[in-house]
């Protein structure tokens, strides 16, 4: 005990690891005494390390390890990081077992020293990104992932919490570092000159553009400004398909490392514009047309599912329930009440919309222009047949950017991106 | 010293707070050795006990000794309080020592133990409340309290700060306690049946109205929202004019116990309400017409000054600054990057001063139907003539909140204010 104390922090391997998990027993009791481990480093993360741990005699036995790195992986050694990240992943994880059970894996074990996490294993389970690619369908998804947002944002909110318990939460999830990953990477890189970013450089007019743009510009830091400073709930941060996991009956939300008190529409508008972006990229994984549209037709009527249901779900958990500091329920019983709670609630929806806009938005630009591109685009295999799913992407991100304040309803969205499809002669 | 430290809080009072002070040395050596010290509790604050320490054979030889209370004094000591309060008085004071010099007293001392700050003694100055009652006129007032607005804010905002060091510092400020005071008596307790509420029953029918107002309160509900949520910069969070000491040469803010990372527009909206409700007040305390509306006039203009003075030295500090991480001068540096820093600049001080206008107007109808009244007003020996002031300053309330999004310059604010002056025959 002492000596494991005693002994810093080190990034295990598929080597090492076995004997670490045997002296941490919340792990070793997941498997029979005496079993025979295998590890395999199964992570594309850019920040961590990932292992399955299995028993060989029973591979259905198996558990996964994350650890965090010093370093972001994708950009080599060079940029360093404070391994602090894997508290706050563990601290949301907590959370969301709380609030969301089922809709995240179980978390066995937690080393702060090692920054190591170990929590189930989600064998029946594929990456959302991957099976969107393969035009999958999830008939519980909408309902699921809905459910999450609802849970995880509401419940860690003003709308819900009394004050001093939600600022004492929030205190917990001050995670500069991290944000700061997400405020250039998003917010601030992709516009200007920087090593990371690439394109396709067959739309390298459009980028330039882009840049140009000082309309564009100013709007976009009206974002970072809104992604800064409003910590209205606890949220993911990362929420795109690619952290998340599921199959027809299933789905597991993962990677909370990014988590801090934010605005609440930057998770909608992750999973709206990842969506979005699937949709776009059947122009190049989809040849046969009336294939590719009606599995665009299922993924756009995911964008328009997923909001409806958020919207109708926070409204009633709301309005059941609202006992946080903003408002307390002795202030809606009260004479005009009633009326006040639904119209501030109806105003509180329509901005968290354009809000979502504006955030997703942002994020087309960013996965298209900066350092982390998106597998449903990049695995395309011919360069024109990308380029017209990123230029698509592009002129829907601005659009859905600058023209926020005039959205009323996720159909306004939608409108935007069949206008965009169907301008694309393939 | 170990005895010092094993002894625990106790409040402090004429007779033993010199002994307390002759063992702290920042104190003690402030005074001439064996000097023979008067005391004086002067404090009539609701949350602190606060005394003048000064040499007997030298008078002008002071400092102030602030304690804070176990429990909020206006109420009796039935609504418990953290003695907490006082760490954060003594961190912004600090912050505002480095940013904002000579426009806060200096800290000589602080004990968290004892929740007890030392500072100067401000005995050249007066309490700006009282001294504008009595028609005073501070020709630096404009320039001192604009400087003090915009350093405090500028240099602890996104603006200017790295964003590891600016979320660094708000974890600092994490203030639930103090919040909470504020939340409920700004934003909630006035407008519902709430024992510790007072209003002049003359105007008992406007203030029924204005709790039955649904529109009021929902955009009331906006505000809170925006109170508990905008975490922009350092804010004092209860910036009347019984914060301000000042005269005809120096101006000092004091008591920032309510301070955390807010939204920008709450301190200014809390000086140009409290010098709108001053003007409001001559209708009580002045009854000749020339002479009142002429300070009217005066006081409006500090309203259009402090505006003026406040954007025009946050533009040029910001403009000069660009290196927070919101963004940095690499964003505005690139193409079209002078035009989009300008538009967002100037969409920023918009966006400030309908911000202004909101928890301003809410400020007002605070102050008239709330617990703490202000002595401007409840000062005014004719229940009829306050009603005059009470019920024009309701309007002006209702006003400055219901249109604030309409408002694009401060003239539209004392508009708001001359319009319901003219209504007015007294």
């Amino acid at each position: 005990m002492i000596l494991r104390e005693m002994m810093p922090y080190r990034a295990l391997n598929e080597k090492t690891l076995i004997a670490y998990l045997r002296g941490r027993p919340a792990v070793a009791a997941r498997f029979p005494r005496g079993a025979d481990l295998t590890v395999k480093e199964v992570g594309d993360g850019n920040l961590n390390l990932v292992f399955i741990v299995a028993n060989r005699d029973e591979p259905g036995q198996a558990v996964i390890a994350k650890q965090a790195l010093n370093y972001l992986r994708v950009a080599g050694e060079s940029w360093p990081l404070t391994r602090e990240r894997m508290r706050f992943e563990s601290q949301a994880m907590q959370a969301y077992n709380r609030l969301c059970p089922g809709l995240v894996p179980e978390i066995y074990d937690y080393d702060e020293e090692m920054s190591l996490m170990v929590m189930e294993y989600l064998g029946k389970h594929e990456i959302m990104r991957k099976a969107l690619v393969e035009r999958r369908r999830f008939p519980k998804f909408v309902d699921h992932i809905s459910t999450f947002l609802v849970n995880s944002l509401f419940y860690t909110s003003d709308f819900y919490l009394p004050g001093v318990q939600k600022k004492e939460m929030q205190a917990r999830f001050i995670n500069p570092h991290l944000n700061k990953l997400q405020e250039d990477f998003v917010y601030t890189n992709p516009y200007i000159t920087s090593q990371e970013n690439r394109w396709n450089p067959l739309m390298d007019a459009e980028v330039q553009a882009i840049r140009a743009d000082a309309g564009v510009k100013a709007e976009i830091a009206q974002m970072k400004a809104a992604y800064m400073t409003h910590a209205e709930a606890l949220i993911h941060a990362d929420l795109h398909t690619g952290s998340i996991m599921l199959n027809e009956t299933d789905t597991r939300v993962i990677d909370p490392e990014f988590c801090y008190f934010g605005p609440m529409a930057y998770d909608v508008g992750a999973v709206l514009q990842n969506l979005v972006l699937n949709c776009l990229s059947h122009f190049g994984h989809t040849a046969d047309r009336a294939q590719r549209e009606e599995y665009q037709e299922y993924v756009l009527g995911l964008v328009r599912g997923i909001w409806n249901e958020f919207a109708r779900k926070l409204d009633g958990v709301w309005k059941e329930n609202p006992r946080g500091d903003l408002m307390p329920p002795r202030y809606w019983e009260s004479n005009g009440g009633t009326e006040a709670f639904a119209a501030f609630r109806r105003t509180t929806l329509a901005r968290l919309l354009q809000e979502t806009a504006g955030h997703g938005g942002v994020k087309f630009l960013r996965r298209m222009m900066g350092i982390v591109n998106v597998w449903d685009i990049t695995s395309i295999p011919s360069m024109e047949k990308r380029a017209v799913a990123e230029k698509a992407a592009l002129r829907i991100g601005v659009r859905w950017l600058m023209d926020r304040n005039r959205v009323t309803s996720v159909e306004d969205l939608i409108r935007v991106v069949k206008e965009e499809i169907a301008g694309i002669s393939v």
